[in-house]
């Protein structure tokens, strides 16, 4: 049972502050007052202790650079700050062919980062954790920093990913059977590690710097080598019945479509992801089955044959656009969100994918929720994703009052 | 921005303290203290601010009665109720074809019942306007009350429903141009009224006193001239961005599926609601295309010749029933709710729905998601309809202090 004790209380006052001071800082006491609703009695104590445990900073401006109205004009503004080195930590995307990590520090701004070409899935979870920690302490090195300045490291990865348990059920980079990934990497570095679906690091990280930050409910759309979904409600993650919250790659589009991994047919996974395009493209012929290029490379191919003009290999991404064309619209016409940011690396085919995909979610979608609900292409950069994984570790710290352990 | 200031605080505790009261009274104070968790002078404090204003009483209970444990041995037991006259409220259900209307008391009792037969959609929105007044008005008398008791209306119906605005965009029953129904129901009647989608209105009632009392997030689905959906997210009814809801009858299933109402093709509507059926019933020559009878008659007469052996009017059923396993498989795989119910007047047809239904819900949802979703059909009566109408004011007079006016 919920209640609303007067700790609980301070403790979301205290994260809507510093939240506020992380979104528009430097700013002044008064505005933080405005922003966020609560007493100038409630900011001073609040703003004071975050002060006292070196959190955030106070910056005095000029006259001149602090605005102009007539209130301050003569003397220096008082401008709070978060303090970056006040904590750090790394943020880690596990991708099929490579290991992303970056060092931030506490406003969630880089200080290093790193990309380790590895095809993970031909590798152990073990060893996988291995290499994740030689990177980690690598970055953590060359960030001029030890392990003992990190207070977490985050870590995303696409599957069924249990985000509150730190276990991966099912995911195409750590293979089929469950594997508890944040308590191997836990011994390995010692400090406490989230892990995240990376649909899921998506949403929290559009909400905490990307597209939705003002925005307290969306859906985020990943196409990668798998489909995955992030849906935000009232600015929580949704998370369903296991932890891992909203999915999209195996809604069904076909019953008489391909067989899917999970042994069920027509799986969006199999339509829309890389896998699926890939399978796709082999099964018609334009790519050999013993070829041994990395995923990435043999959509590389098939892109750029389409762009020459090739009919057969345009039309994979043509069918994969117009499949999550369908499945977009029917998150919509079932769930009808403000906003829904579709990203990935599966963008990298451009407008072969996102024109059919807009025509089908235009054409399925029931006119008066799709005029309420925008849809934006975000592609992200593997040093977005190792940022977003950062960012759910500073979010628990934001949060500490509320979650005792970042563990 | 959201604030945690400490009259929210206390409005939110509050609501906490008639909920327990309400769905675990008579109960003594220091079971509220466990209940609630929350410190006993708060809860000497609220539950003495609710006996002032009359909206719950204390009863004494003998040693014998209200428990043998040492303590309380010897003495009597302080137990605290609701007052079941503290508010009575109206709820109403608009179907296809009648009106069915309940009175109830503060805590959700029923007084007084009634269901006025009328074919809804023949009438204009004001006609209907004045039949609901009128069964209201009689509904009240037959209580042995006034409408100057009443505190407020509840109205379900199906269709897209602004739950917020008290409009209803697009209805089978009011037409498919947008009407300010709870306006037109406020005017004739002068007390609060609130509108809702009746699916919405099912996921409340069953969060109120059905399968879903303790149960903070679930979905449900209702089969009814159109396919509903209700999805209950922490304690809270999910809203999307027009105030709607969840919806599921305007998922696409097939594109080579039949045209709906709304312009598009193959939704889950055309396939698996009650008009669906009939229409295919008709196409395929198994009624006739004057045949004047209500649509209740219709689904019953296809029944019954189901029923008997009749392989046509059998698979109009098993078809609907596979469309819904389809569609509630993606669900499932999408959202993982812990819980679905399945409810509405669909559920008449019995095994012919239900069978095929679960066969696919079985077949196509992932196993481990599955296994961790309960699936509970629960045909409601008309009664139930009203009082879960009803509910949906009651609920909004227990936040009275989180929203200072209930229209």
């Amino acid at each position: 049972m919920k209640t609303a004790d007067p700790e609980l209380m301070r403790a979301i006052n205290r994260y809507l502050v510093i939240d506020v001071i992380r979104r528009h800082g430097p700013i002044a006491r008064v505005e933080i007052v405005e922003r966020t609703e609560l007493s100038r009695a409630t900011i001073s104590a609040i703003t004071g202790g975050l002060i006292d445990e070196g959190l955030i900073h106070v910056r005095h401006f000029d006259a001149a650079e602090g605005g102009n109205d007539a209130a301050s004009r003569g003397r220096p503004r008082v401008m709070l700050e978060l303090n970056g080195v006040a904590y750090r930590v790394v943020g880690v995307k596990l991708s099929l062919h490579r290991i992303s990590i970056a060092v931030t520090d506490f406003r969630g701004d880089v200080l290093r980062d790193l990309v380790i070409p590895v095809r993970i899935a031909r590798q152990t979870p073990e060893v996988v954790a291995d290499l994740v920690e030689d990177g980690v302490r690598q970055g953590v090195a060359d960030a001029g920093l030890t392990m003992a300045d990190i207070s977490g490291v985050g870590i995303g990865l696409p599957g069924v990913i249990d985000g509150v348990a730190g276990v991966s059920h099912e995911s195409p980079v750590l293979g089929l059977s469950p594997v508890p990934f944040a308590d191997f990497m836990r011994q390995r570095l010692g400090v406490p590690v989230l892990l995240e679906n990376d649909a899921n690091l998506v949403a929290l990280a559009e909400h905490w710097f990307g597209h939705a930050r003002d925005r307290d409910s969306f859906v985020v759309v990943t196409v990668e080598d798998t489909i995955g979904m992030g849906l935000f409600i009232d600015g929580k993650l949704y998370r369903g019945a296991h932890g891992v919250g909203a999915e999209l790659g195996h809604v069904k589009m076909r019953l008489d479509g391909p067989l899917c991994r999970c042994g069920q047919p027509g799986c969006l996974d199999t339509l829309a992801s890389d896998a699926g395009v890939i399978e796709a493209a082999r099964n018609a012929g334009y790519l050999a089955t013993d070829d041994r290029r990395q995923s990435s490379e043999l959509i590389a191919s098939l892109l750029s044959r389409a762009r020459s003009g090739e009919a057969g290999p345009a039309a994979l991404f043509r069918t994969a656009g117009e499949a999550l064309g369908l499945a977009i619209a029917n998150v919509l016409n079932m769930l009808n969100p403000p906003l829904i940011i579709i990203s990935g690396e599966g963008l990298r085919a451009g407008t072969l994918l996102t024109e059919p995909l807009l025509a089908v979610l235009d054409r399925l979608s029931l006119p008066a929720l799709r005029a309420a609900t925008e849809v934006i292409f975000h592609p992200w950069g593997d040093e977005s994703w190792a940022r977003g994984a950062a960012t759910i570790v500073l979010r628990r710290i934001y949060e500490t009052p509320l979650n005792a352990s970042p563990t």
